[in-house]
């Protein structure tokens, strides 16, 4: 027995989803259900995964299976392909396993000939109908199918209107369609070098082939990286009997929701045109009716509709979204399906189902998309406005929400501009710790150069400020205060707008609105947090953004950036006077300025954070970074430091590495320098025991970053536990404090076993770790990533979405190692993977105890964790 | 019962040199055997690391033993310890299992007090004698137990001698020798304000103290590193019975080897001193005689110690090299263990012993440390002229052989002064691919920066060049022509030497001697041949190398790195030519130009390796490296290339790279420009066409470099294959080739089985693996390693040996997956690593095919795979 590949809606059901496709499986449930389909057959996404392995061809096995799933239809509609009295026409849709636009538009009227049309006329008693329909089929096939152009069709049809000094295409007799179809079909022989193809058979066939070619098209390509879609999935292919709705006043064409896809409202929702086809619908020709009206005008044809609707969302227990027509009085149901919805909506929909007891709550929380709730979180664009706006340059979403500005090239004119009360945008080639400022008080940031895990990109959502980023597009030009996207200039003071979501940059101001909860929000990530194991931390480096994330429910800090402190004014000072220190001596004086400000911070953090638990890695970044660069600034740092030029020169030289990634920086610098280690030390217990003398219980996490072998953590830690423990002692008070490290090289995962040993907690740092074991680097990929997704090497971005095969691995040997070696380990994921979802179900499914991520990213988390619980269960 | 930290002479034996390390198991064997030793104690290895697991202290429990040793000790001899009759005295001796210089001196006549030495001037009828010992053991037990400064001894010694008008140590009168006791004995007190110890058992216990100490003080530390010698060994303690042999005429002292250590003739050879201590000979005072002397003089004694020797070289089956003592017409041995020697003598050696039939082929091969063959392919320095040099400045020992030269600071400079005539050492701060005629002309390369992997090191490694990298003290003044080390200037055109076996750096002129390989060398490296299991391939990019290999014995070439090719300066135009282009039109323009440059290329590298294996790597730096990167330059080769200064400056900008080593290199150039490995496949397998025309049988292998997933792989392959093809059928020829992959990221090591599917061979790239899986660079690591070294973290430069552990995890994982998933996998390893006798023995444990390293490290590898493949029987 051959495998099948091709099946009768009659064959099929919603469990085939996989097989058939989303609107296959689902006509092939209506059909089951009984309901009125027009009947017809689809391709599987296996006859699609064998194109391709097949070198683009549909193999013989295949084509027979269409064929005898194409006689067995015509039996059923009891209608011939190019049949002269009752021709068989059919629409041709692809359908893959998650709905993707993107991919080819339906083909309608497939099988239109030269006889067929003639057979059409006789049927509707509509001759200008059937050729307008003939004329149409063939600029629609020879445009999808064929890959000819469209303008010379539509050239065509202006030099017939100004002929006839017509203006609208209704306007044309039907001997002016007649001769529009010979120019169509002269036109497209001289392209193609062979006669239109009247073999309806032949049509079919190729738009088959047409939707199969579609699957790896440049947009579907991008869509399903955005979306999380592997290309292994393919599409299917839908070939369904046409019905027609524009047979006169009984007959209509309309979609329609069974709740408000905006509002969640439990109310049958769409609309529906008289005598159209749904071509019609969509060319806004015609301003289509409230679907209430339909009651008035088909009264009976309602009320089955809305049992129909009725039934169905009861069947599917979930909002559908539904196509239908209705011939000459005859209700078809064209489609069905789960309706895209508002993440408000969603919400709604999902509590309000609970409550009318049609899912458990369970069910109900996989109702909503995490990454939805990124659009109730952050500021969005007023979206009749952004309709009419053009993209004027794409680069990565790196950070979500909607910004609108004037543009400023520096952080301090950002800074200077909004004191005199200006909203802006700040743009860079590239952020640096120096422009926080800067940063925090734009609405938005774009950049020109870096990746998802940039500076720019990883600061900016820690602030929950939109961010475009390594938009290569856009040409900086600092020395004239403007920058170029091929010859159009932006300049300082010019408005431009962001969508941090979509990664798009507008020209001119586009409004924003707020973000705002909905009111079943609390209830809804109430049941989410009832539901998920994985608990739900944050990166957080400031009291401000600690409070943000507890307000989104964070339950701890997994990760404090001690550097992050550093780059204020008053501190850098001392940071340098540190750093060119040539003594232990005077680097310990250095230190010792920085500490009371360390302690500060950290007493801050823990008082916002209260018993929460907060991890506090030390100082991780080369020392380089905290020095100036230019001659002009060593030449005024010196001064500043009371330094020879020469002498800091050369120190600032000698701090340069061929690859900062990969050089003096984490816990080598405590290995080095270890009074950097015990004054961060210092800092973090003489703050706890301030606060815990204030009655409050801190139990601070010290991480130590970077580590590769045992000894090194078993060297920092040894002075960082004396430290502490003297700090215990010389206020006399005794309380634990956890000393743990990053697993963020490749050598740590492959020696956790031992490293557990000295390690009471394991934070994976995935963002290194993905960099270090794909040897690449977050800031140089993107000269080449797109390379590798546009050669299918890639399907999603590895900084982004962790890659489980790889890293994953590294992180599930160290997880079974760490838990092997230390059964009480606790663990968790730290890199900007951890907010996720993806990566989220991952870390859920190795049995980490806790997932960190920035603040605005806390509740996508927390959903994403329940779904994980629910999904592995 | 307690364990056994304490063993006399006569409970030991050979077999337990880990515990009572080299030199305490064969006094006991020698004890064992029945040869006059005097007898002692040896306190063991395992006593040193719980000393320090104790925090430096000595355990009660071992304390114990020891003074029970000592008692059992004191019976056998017949002595006690302070006795005014008949005083026991020691020496106390460090020996670890591997003879290790750089740990403590030896301490003779412990057990001298203010009443012992009454004793013994009693017992020798030589007052003199006790009192001249007792002053020396004063100022040897407080300079190396109580580490209080030699000078003030000096200065004693010196100012009594003013005193009376004297020259030498010899002129002092017993009543001088009292009065100096009593000066240090005041200094002593006066320094450590407490007397001179004055019981022996307190004197002793210190000393051993001290032996354990000095396990951990730098200079051991170093050696160890050199040397591959784990800390956790520790060291032993013998403490041993004191004989004298400077108790008149008849009495003696000398060492001797069985067989001549510089040439390997069998022939007792050696030297001792009548009426002498130890001490006496090594300070070089009096001249000894031959050890043939010693038949005229005593010819008993000497008749005894020849018949001991050749038992004790039967008994150990190798060349003896034994301390003795004769005291009063009776010898006592007082040490044996297997000789050092000269590799020539080695050889000799072994294959002498080989055909005495006292060892087997296998046994033999052991006897040659592989790593000593070096001084066999390179020159040397004449070691009595090397004796008399002062080390200038330290580097790391990169390249080995001697070299002697003219300082030039630029490449060009040394080709030209080479054109001259003259002999040079090219000195810089560090070597770029631009350097290598310069390299080449060069006897030898001194670099400031750059570790053992740095350019400098693995091109004159390759070259067989003498190489010094890393040498940080050295401040290169490019502008002035010049160095510095500390004030010291050296100015182009003055002399150094540099010794790239040591790291040693010498002012002036060193005269060298030329590399001879001694007669031996075939038939023993011919066992190491018939031994071994592994293959050994070189890694070669010009025939010169590859000659150079083939005569050193590699069977193949395992690495070929297509870029070294590129630099030459007539090539070097049509790369730059090739990276500037902005069309694939362009880019495969400037390609065609190479394409015949690179198959010539091909073919002389196969004609000179005949039907030996040759293994291709394609284009794997960044293509910034072939940029110029000063305005100057940039200039300059935009006139010559006839573009805009802009142009070509925004084109060298945009390659630049935040971390070249992660950056856009390896197959990711190829993924981007497919034309390049097109061009080097068609280069590859045209020269194969070639060769195999003229009869020879080539089947080229084609190696994709830095593939991290298998996509990636399959991709690159898929036109590099398609290429092959067309050039096969082009010439209307068949032929086999093999494309495979490079594993040097951490994710192909981690997805070995899903790329081994794809690639028919394997070469383990362990430098970048070793950068990756442990997140530092080779050029930036050296800012901090020696930290690392210093604070026991590291025992070695896992660029030079091979990290087993993390990275040897990764090979093994590799290894095992590529076999799982293609049984008939070709496994071999390229890094620099390739050429290090412990990395090797992991090869051979792991199952590689091959090694293949540097030309010159060929026998070196042939030998340490021969010892791997015994090893691991």
């Amino acid at each position: 027995m051959s495998k099948k590949y091709v099946y009768l809606f009659s064959e099929g059901d919603a469990s085939m989803r996989n097989i058939l496709g989303g609107k296959g499986a689902n006509l092939a449930e209506m059909t089951r259900m009984g309901f009125p389909v027009p009947q017809g057959f689809t391709v599987s996404t296996e006859a699609c995964t064998k194109y391709y392995e097949d070198g683009q061809k549909i193999s013989d096995e295949i084509l027979e299976q269409i064929y005898a799933a194409l006689a067995e239809t015509e039996k059923i509609v009891g209608k011939k392909f190019g049949d002269l009295e009752n021709p068989f026409l059919v629409s041709v849709r692809s359908g893959a396993r998650a709905s993707m636009p993107g991919m080819m538009d339906t083909i309608l009227n497939l099988g239109l000939n030269d006889i067929a049309v003639q057979g059409l006329a006789k049927k509707t008693n509509n001759e200008r109908f059937a050729y307008d329909s003939y004329r149409r089929f063939i600029q629609m096939f020879s445009d999808v199918v064929m890959e000819l152009s469209k303008k010379r069709f539509e050239e065509i049809i202006d030099e017939m209107k100004e002929e006839r000094g017509i203006t609208f295409d209704t306007e044309f007799s039907t001997e002016d369609l007649k001769e529009m179809v010979e120019k169509f079909k002269a036109f497209y022989k001289s392209e193609k070098g062979e006669d239109f193809p009247q073999d309806p058979k032949v049509q079919m066939i190729e738009s088959i082939k047409a939707v199969f070619r579609s699957w790896d098209n440049p947009r579907a390509n991008v869509y399903r990286r955005m979306n999380d879609i592997p290309y292994s999935w393919g599409t299917a292919v839908n070939v369904q009997a046409m019905v027609f709705g524009n047979m006169g006043e009984t007959s209509g064409t309309g979609v329609a929701f069974t709740r408000n896809p905006s509002t969640g409202e439990k109310k049958l929702y769409g609309e529906y045109l008289i005598n159209a086809q749904g071509e019609d619908v969509v060319a806004g020709v015609r301003t289509p009716n409230p679907i209430a009206q339909l009651e008035n005008d088909m009264p009976e044809v309602y009320k089955e509709f809305t049992e129909i609707a009725t039934k169905l969302e009861n069947h599917y227990r979930d909002m559908q979204d539904m196509e239908y027509t209705i011939e000459e009085g005859k209700l078809y149901m064209l489609q069905t399906r789960n309706g895209k919805r508002t993440a408000a909506s969603a919400i709604k929909i999902a509590v309000d189902l609970v409550n009318e007891g049609m899912l458990t709550k369970e069910e109900a929380i996989l109702k909503v998309e995490p990454k939805q709730l990124d659009s109730l979180l952050h500021p969005t664009f007023v979206q009749d406005e952004l309709k009419k706006a053009d993209v004027f340059v794409k680069g990565l979403a790196a950070s979500p929400g909607a910004a609108c500005g004037k543009v400023y090239f520096t952080a301090e004119d950002c800074v200077e501009a909004v004191q005199r009360g200006e909203k802006v945008v700040l743009v860079r080639l590239e952020t640096s710790p120096e422009d926080i400022e800067g940063m925090d008080a734009a609405e938005g940031i774009l950049t020109s150069r870096g990746g998802m895990t940039s500076h720019a990109a990883v600061v900016a959502r820690g602030m929950g400020t939109c961010c475009v980023a390594g938009c290569g597009d856009v040409k900086v030009d600092y020395d004239n205060s403007c920058f170029y996207v091929n010859d159009t200039k932006v300049s300082e003071g010019d408005y431009i707008s962001l969508d941090g979501s979509t990664g798009n940059v507008y020209l001119g101001q586009i409004p924003t609105e707020e973000a705002k909860l909905a009111g079943d929000f609390e209830t809804f990530m109430g049941w989410a947090d009832e539901i998920r194991t994985l608990k739900v931390y944050t990166n957080a480096d400031t009291p401000r953004d600690a409070k943000h994330a507890v307000e989104f429910g964070a339950q701890g800090i997994g990760l404090c950036r001690t550097e992050h402190m550093f780059f204020a004014e008053d501190r850098i000072a001392a940071i340098r006077e540190m750093i060119v220190s040539k003594t232990v001596e005077q680097r310990k004086a250095a230190l010792d300025k920085l500490l009371p400000m360390q302690r500060g911070d950290f007493e801050e953090l823990y008082r916002v954070m209260g018993d929460r638990p907060v991890t506090v890695r030390l100082l991780d970044p080369p020392l380089h970074e905290f020095v100036p660069h230019t001659d002009e600034e060593i030449k005024d740092l010196a001064k500043e430091m009371g330094l020879e030029f020469a002498d800091l020169k050369a120190t600032v030289e000698g701090l340069k590495e061929f690859n900062p990634m990969l050089g003096h920086r984490g816990c080598r610098l405590a290995v080095t320098y270890p009074e950097i280690a015990e004054m961060q030390a210092r800092a973090i217990m003489e703050a706890a025991v301030a606060c815990n003398k204030d009655g409050l219980n801190v139990v601070p996490e010290i991480m130590i970053p970077l580590v590769g072998e045992v000894k090194e953590l078993k060297y920092v830690k040894s002075f960082v536990v004396e430290t502490a423990k003297k700090v215990l002692e010389e206020n006399n008070m005794d309380f634990d404090f956890e000393v743990g490290t990053m697993i963020e090289v490749p050598r740590a995962a492959l020696t956790a076993g031992e490293i557990a040993k000295e390690a009471e907690f394991f934070s994976f740092g995935t963002n290194d770790l993905t960099q270090m074991t794909f040897g690449f680097s977050r800031d140089d990929a993107g000269a080449f990533l797109n390379d590798y997704y546009e050669k299918k090497i890639f399907e999603s971005d590895p900084f982004a979405k962790l890659d489980q095969i790889g890293v994953g691995k590294l992180v599930r040997m160290a997880a079974e190692a760490g838990r092997e070696a230390r059964p009480e380990i606790k663990l968790g994921i730290c890199g900007e993977h951890g907010g996720d979802p993806s990566t989220i179900d991952f870390c859920h499914r190795v049995g980490l105890n806790y997932v960190s991520c920035s603040p605005f990213r806390v509740p996508i988390a927390r959903l994403a964790a329940a779904h994980a619980a629910v999904n592995n269960k």
